[in-house]
């Protein structure tokens, strides 16, 4: 899905919402207990109960890969009813991925190849090599770890780098820096948590123009008014996950229908906030 | 698999080798071409043709993520048949992960504990609690990377950090000084490339007491010897890598023979250095 695709289911949805499948068997309603196809029939009554109210979901590869071969099959299964009943949708493989530049090109191919994902998260921290094997491919998007919504982010995203007689500068502004020479706000986009709401300015004034993933809105504490007030520009350029509030908003058998209640809150106040 | 023992097959084998199972099918040998579990059984011969000669194994889970499901039941077929055949070998899930607190949980789950790998490979960019989820199960580790042997391990890892007024300090020094913090010599390693060693002195006074997996000795062209000159401890403190070269020695159907001379040659090496 290319830039302008997105941008206009936003418009069109009046919602920047995605939604986060981090399906974990242990929390699913009971009703699922006996079914061998659990993870991904949750995922698909999830999605059939709030496609119309987001525009994005981004399954986290950890739920799918604790549970190994069949994990790994409702991981396949669940993209591809994404991309078979829902083509608009943007997709993201939250896989936080990033290798040497051979072994990158691996993941590429798993990911935006093989399973046919709009977008892959990767971690910076092997630099430009490691980074590039992700892109170049049409329609398909680099979503680069910058800022993250947990405590741990404190302990190296915000140490100051570069020369000591210059400005400061921290290690996440220095990774939208250096990969504003790797990928462009067509093919790249940013993780900044919305717990770090207050760090938003500053991210915009080094990358104005590109799509920023924003997690944390939720079970983690952030807030929707901040991330918008701070984050937003002309194209939206914002898309906020979540997942555990919306996905386990329920444990009984009204689990999608209060999904839904909870995806449609989110969707409201995006509305208003577009 | 706990230090000492480590220690105890690294003097038995007079090796500290590791083998790296990055099993590209692209590349195999012709033999393999009409075989439907080819990547499980290029891995076998591979492993039953060296198994004396090195201490670890090492698949990374790239090659066979970019098969799908297929290549995830030959990586739990892999690992299966080593912790069965080869219990005495340390074997590494070199995935890279890392995530919030309760996803590198998931994560931890899968290989430590589904696929009972001895450790796994972590990218240390969100911090602590992406960390400590894998550590803390008995005989099993955290392989942090610290100093990559890529080209692109430049634009991050080697940026100045902290206070303007005091030494020195570079990222990948910061990774090894925070992360003494989260874990010690018996459950955490670091990844450092063969080819930065010229930075082991510097590595080596921050850590003296851990292990270093080292990469990019043979295809990516470090030296063993410097390696040992200026990584090497009491302990030995070192496992050292080589994927391509031995995989790949011949293209033929001698293919586990050339492996073996690799490797041969490799462990002789470093049994004259240790």
């Amino acid at each position: 899905m290319n830039r302008n695709e997105l941008i206009t289911q936003i418009r069109r949805k009046g919602s920047f919402l995605c939604v986060g499948l981090d399906t974990d068997p242990q929390k699913l309603p009971a009703l699922f207990a006996k079914d061998e196809d659990a993870v991904f029939n949750f995922n698909k009554a999830i999605i059939d109960a709030t496609h119309d109210l987001c525009v994005a979901y981004k399954p986290n590869t950890a739920f799918y890969e604790s549970l190994g071969v069949s994990g790994w099959i409702a991981l396949e299964k669940t993209i591809d009813y994404l991309n078979t009943k829902y083509p608009d949708h943007f997709t993201i493989a939250d896989a936080k991925r990033g290798d040497i530049g051979n072994t990158s090109a691996m993941y590429a191919k798993a990911f935006l190849d093989k399973m046919n994902f709009d977008s892959v998260t990767v971690a910076p921290y092997m630099g430009e090599d490691s980074v590039t094997p992700f892109l170049g491919k049409e329609g398909k998007w680099v979503i680069l770890l910058a800022l993250t919504s947990n405590k741990g982010a404190l302990d190296l995203q915000t140490l100051n780098v570069g020369p000591a007689d210059q400005v400061e500068e921290k290690l996440f502004e220095r990774v939208l820096k250096v990969s504003g020479q790797w990928g462009n706000a067509s093919n790249m986009m940013y993780v900044v948590g919305a717990t770090q709401a207050s760090m938003l300015e500053r991210i915009r004034q080094i990358v104005p123009d590109h799509f920023l993933l924003v997690p944390g809105v939720g079970a983690q504490g952030g807030s929707l008014e901040d991330v918008a007030r701070f984050g937003m520009n002309k194209d939206c350029g914002l898309l906020v996950n979540a997942s555990r509030s919306i996905l386990y908003a329920s444990s009984g058998s009204d689990f999608a229908e209060k999904a839904r209640e909870e995806a449609l809150n989110m969707q409201q106040q995006m509305a208003a906030l577009l």
